[in-house]
């Protein structure tokens, strides 16, 4: 048995979460010390130790006076505004969705044994009762609701957050860099620890409650529990899809007029996209990257606890033992505070050159740690020795090998994290190569972007297959669910970074909007600038933890389907790995095509208002906000549903027609096929952001003989950069989903599947 | 036993490919009376019921004249020149490769038995006795030389023979249109019959060559011969990949200066790059494909021989039925040989608007007749039920199974060839979608570009699915390879529309820079238009053909391995299934960077000449074409060599060091990535080519907006065309190769790994 007590093991979790909550409260207050009213600017009432010392300077007067931070109130609350109501809409349409698909995941498993009342011999341990098939039936759609909601509700607070913190970034950029750079962290820091902690607790409590239904049966109990990490991620999607529309039609539509065309600056408040474009960083970036990274945690999380509930600490009931993944994470989250301390509190910013290191050693310092704070839980919580399930044998395993899996599962992301950064920064020779292409024009720097993102792909496969290798053969599909959480376990940290880069971006928005002086501007820059990278880097780990997830995913509904091989020699399965394979390209398709048609109707409204509205250009009179608001709208919406259900449709209508067999030979193909697509198109687009970055910074020789802005060199990478767009922000991003979504969907109904799918083959038999 | 006798099987197979040699070569006949002197042209010698009618109308005098005509002859000579040197040189750095690889596959095949001279029993029917494994080693690597030469002399050839025809299509075009086409066709024709024949001829004798020596030992023969599909892969994949970094380094940089920066048009004899960009068309588009479609027919042809000889109608020595494959060659070039009469005598091309229904109609007619042939073979050559070999089991099959696995390899390529064709043709919604994008400029048309690239891939893949399926469950591995053997069937007709494409490409180039006059040149460009659609089409087919071809290959590799399952659920599999998904874009990054850095060479040389050569923009001095050919010709024998290490090196390294599992999850990994990748780039390329002729031929209401030449829409199409041109070119093709040259590779290599591989794995333990 572990060394840790369960009745300990049931006060640590709640606590850490608890803690990250209480955390993320603080950060929240500090944060709203910043005050947006046009009175003088507080210079009081902040614990200066907190802050990192005295603000460098002081506050200019005019154009960055009080008439300004009104002026950003202002527009903070029209983002706000939009970006609420947007995601009201949203949500009203996923209700629907989560009505329907409750409804099938009951009906399906309620069916598996003819919606009986009865008990049921345990499928793993044979000569113990389990509870009815209609009973998990409706836990797991309980299930899926809860993880539906607690995903919403991620999404949604880390868009208030973001909306809230924006403006006070602006406003803190008047008084040094440090400042600024500090209420945009905390604000991410606010959302990667509510995240966090709040996805822990959530399934922590819902265990509990569970189990007052299942008592001893605790296979029934941790496949019902499988619905939360379902729910999750079919949120997630849409988040991410119909975010990612929204906010890429107005990008693309804004820049094609604006700076491609009217030759006027990003976010100038004359270009009538402008608004959308600021909502949708909200909506898009923030909400759908909360509601994603939320349903990865989910997931990896109900992988490892039904993989381990038919091992023999599931088995035995050693519920330490069976806690192990919810310990990982309440380690995680206490790790990350004091990583987070680091940014704030022990190294202050000084100079714009900073920025990129503080955030880039945050993630070198959560990982050291965290490996520290995997041994501890896993030589605590484990017992020495003990077995696990491998596709119908045994396999013995020890603490030490866990330990294993989770840290190479943890220092893999570092690795596709560092790569990521060195194909998408453009302090490095590749992004730099790109940038030189422009010289011959925008299809040069096409044909080299494109090669940048398949090279890019290399490295991070080489990384994951490595951790694969390792945590499979140490622990079998076990090892890959804990070292997917392993890569996870720093999320609060992964997602406070992630979140603090939109933010910085919205703040030069907010700041551009409101004709603040060029010095802020220049300081907002800085802060977003190391946002891209940073954001280039949590796609990266986003995509890496994705691959593992859904493999461990895919391992237990191999396992709860009662397959104990998967042959690709098989016709069914080959042809389900050849089609697998494609439905990244198909999903790929149909998102970028959205993107596409509506950035045509955005810029041919813009392009409207620019030639009707009499003194739109002069700036005498204002934009019509709204009618853009509305095409992003109604474009995100309306074409969220087709890519929605391809992804959703796919695991029912392969399983009920062509079986598990050939499922497993989809889940694979999306897989393998999808993970290399999606970091293809992320880092393309994110270097075609950062050719552009470079031209216009023009910091070295060879940048300024490009540049400057509207050179032919620096037209070319414009076009470089909207193309980028929806590879990047919508495509890309997406695909993650893809793969991990008809993992757990399959795991979830794959009971049904295993009594009655696979029916066109039965006919033909 | 078969109906058909042994003693007529010898007969009617060498009987085929000669009579397919005999066809080529009065094809040839036809086409050298077309003279190419400065004298009047000659109107009588011509069997006029072969040609097609008299003349539409008289030649025309002035620009089109007997001066013309020597021009023409120039060109013609300096293209031949260059692409003789090229090849030539090309050949040079291939012997040397086939010096090294032959030295590799005699040691790694010697070693497998410690180069012991003894006989071995034989593998699958354990009580005879086999040749010794050194003997095999031999054998191996004398049909690796036969099939590398015979892909050598397929791609010279080829080019030989469209360098000798693109000036008398130009010639014949003052005659009409029809005349035109009959010229490119029947030049086209013999290419397509010379390399059936030759490839099957070859085959044929080699076998028969073995066989003195191997006599009894048909196991031993057969692998043996798997060498030739090998050294037929390897060279095709050298000059795809050569010819391909050659002719798009040329035409990316002949466009980039000349039609964007200059707006003078394409093939304008003053661009000096434009002897490079035509020279590039033969040993590209002609030489490549010729080695790569050869190929294809090598290893399927290889691969069912394989398989076949250890099935019953092997072990039990059936000679017809073992020559089941060869047979559906022979009578594929017998029906092809009808079609091919069906376009140059029995219906008579009047109008431009006739081209391409009776191109595509030679696929459909083809494609029927052969069914019938198909269905003869089956029955005579056939015992009517015999046992498969099914990866350690029996499997018992009927001659009409096999009949329905190359009738549905044959029909899902003409389902691939047509959905190619609705995706790139500009007569279709989406290219007119794709160019109608361009209103908003280069970006929108490259989102819309990738877009209906990915979209494309879904039929395709679904039909592949279905071939799979469906041969698969007939007659297991062997049904997979008889499947790519029909797509491979009307190989002859295929070919011969493939190489009417670029003949008709350098027809219209030659036209351009003879200076002949706007209508000779709106006729070559109606022939060049219908071949684009077409090329698209037989790429289709090259790369649904590879994906059969590749799978039997590794279905032959597992059962030679002597791997009875591969299971995904093995680590060792699964990160091979994840690397091999990874490699087409590793593979794509190297051919698609050398393109670019190649083409912003091109561009420098270009700009350098057309800026310091005073009088060169008037026409009144020559440019130096030699400086330009020079920088294409190096550039691809230096670039070929890293993506040819790639695919050469990464079976022997994945199976030297990790076995024979991990090798067969490479192979099938790169087989389900690599096939999506193929047909996105492909078509995606095609649809940009065709959305810019669709956007300059102004054919429609739509267009004539979009339009003309020089206009905004107009340049955007420019753009992606030029992106389009690795895509479709470079990269597309030659992952067909990747994905085939590994498999047979591995097949090849099979003994080696199967004994000695794994080592990582073996040091581990």
């Amino acid at each position: 048995m572990a060394k840790l007590g369960e009745a300990l093991t049931e006060v640590l979790i709640p606590l850490a979460a608890v803690i990250g909550i209480g955390f993320a409260v603080l950060q929240w207050i500090l944060v709203s010390r910043i005050r947006l009213s046009s009175g003088p600017v507080e210079k009081n009432g902040r614990p200066e130790n907190l802050v990192g010392g005295e603000p460098e300077e002081e506050e200019e007067e005019g154009v960055d006076g009080p008439a300004s931070v009104t002026k950003c109130a202002e527009i903070q609350s029209a983002i706000s505004i939009g970006a609420t109501s947007f995601l009201i809409t949203e949500y009203k349409y996923l209700a629907v969705f989560m009505v329907i698909f409750g409804v099938i995941i009951f009906l399906f498993l309620g069916s598996v044994k003819g919606f009986s009342k009865d008990s049921q011999p345990c499928t793993y341990s044979k000569d113990r009762m389990c509870k009815p098939a209609l009973a998990n039936a409706a836990f797991s759609t309980l299930a899926f609701l809860l993880g539906s909601l607690t995903s919403v509700l991620s999404g949604f607070l880390g868009m208030k957050i973001a909306t809230y913190a924006n403006a006070r970034t602006t406003v803190e950029a008047r008084k040094g860099v440090g400042r600024a750079f500090i209420a945009a962290f905390r604000s991410g820091a606010v959302m990667g620890f509510l995240l966090a902690a709040n996805g822990l607790l959530v399934l922590y409590i819902s265990i509990n409650l569970f189990k007052i239904y299942y008592g001893d049966d605790w296979e029934g109990l941790y496949e019902s529990i499988t619905g939360y990490g379902l729910g999750g991620s079919s949120m997630a999607l849409f988040g991410r899809v119909g975010g990612g529309i929204y906010t890429k039609a107005a990008d693309v539509g804004a820049d094609l007029v604006g700076k491609v065309e009217r030759n006027i600056p990003e976010d100038d408040p004359r270009n009538p996209a402008v608004i959308a474009d600021n909502v949708g960083d909200n909506v898009g970036d923030i909400a759908g990257m909360g509601s994603d990274l939320f349903g990865s945690y989910a997931e990896s999380s109900c992988a490892a606890l039904f993989v381990g509930s038919i091992s023999s600490f599931g088995i035995n009931h050693d519920f330490s033992a069976m806690s192990y993944p919810l310990l990982i994470s309440s380690m995680g989250i206490i790790v990350c505070l004091f990583t987070t301390l680091v940014a704030t509190d022990f190294f202050e910013i000084k100079s714009v050159k900073q920025i990129e290191p503080s955030l880039k050693w945050q993630l070198v310092i959560s990982t050291v740690l965290m490996t520290g704070g995997i041994a501890i839980v896993s030589f605590v919580a484990l017992p020495s020795k003990f077995t696990l399930f491998n596709f119908g044998e045994d396999k013995t395993v020890k603490n030490w090998h866990l330990f294993f899996c989770v840290s190479v599962g943890l220092w893999a992301g570092l690795i596709i994290g560092y790569v990521t950064e060195y194909f998408t920064s453009n302090a490095y020779g590749p992004v730099q190569a790109v940038a030189d292409s422009c010289r011959t024009g925008a299809a040069t720097n096409v044909i080299f972007g494109l090669a940048l993102g398949y090279k890019s792909v290399i490295v991070p496969i080489f990384a994951i297959a490595v951790a694969i290798y390792v945590s499979f053969s140490l622990a079998s599909m076990y090892g890959i669910a804990v070292a997917a959480l392993g890569m996870l376990s720093t999320i609060a940290t992964g997602l406070s970074i992630d979140a603090y880069g939109p933010i910085s971006d919205n703040a030069g928005g907010i700041a551009e909007m409101a004709g603040m002086s060029r010095k802020i501007r220049e300081r907002t820059d800085a802060l977003d600038s190391a946002g891209n990278t940073t954001a280039a880097i949590g796609k990266g780990f986003a995509i890496g933890s994705a691959a593992l997830v859904s493999l461990a995913l895919f391992g237990a509904f191999v396992s709860r389907a009662g397959i104990d091989f998967v042959n690709v020699l098989s016709p069914k399965v080959f042809i389900g790995l050849m089609v697998g394979a494609m439905l990244p390209y198909w999903f790929s398709a149909m998102t970028m095509r959205s993107v596409g048609s509506a950035a045509l109707k955005m810029v041919e409204e813009v392009r409207r208002q620019f030639n009707t509205i009499p003194g739109l250009m002069e700036g005498t009179t204002k934009p019509d906000y709204a009618t853009c608001v509305k095409i992003s709208t109604d474009a995100s919406l309306r074409k969220m549903i087709p890519p929605g259900a391809l992804v959703m449709l796919t695991p029912l209508i392969a399983g009920t027609f062509f079986g598990v067999e050939t499922l497993a030979g989809v889940l694979a193909g999306a897989l393998v096929s999808g993970v290399q697509v999606a970091i293809s198109a992320s880092n393309t687009g994110g270097a075609w952001d950062n050719a552009k970055k470079y031209i216009e910074a023009g910091v070295s020789e060879h940048a300024k003989a490009l540049g400057p802005k509207g050179s032919d060199p620096h037209k070319a990478a414009v076009v470089g950069d909207t193309i980028g767009d929806p590879l990047k922000d919508t495509s890309g991003p997406s695909l993650n989903i893809l793969v991990k979504l008809m993992a757990v969907e399959s795991l979830v109904l794959a009971p049904f599947f295993a009594a009655h799918g696979g029916l066109l083959f039965k006919w033909f038999r």
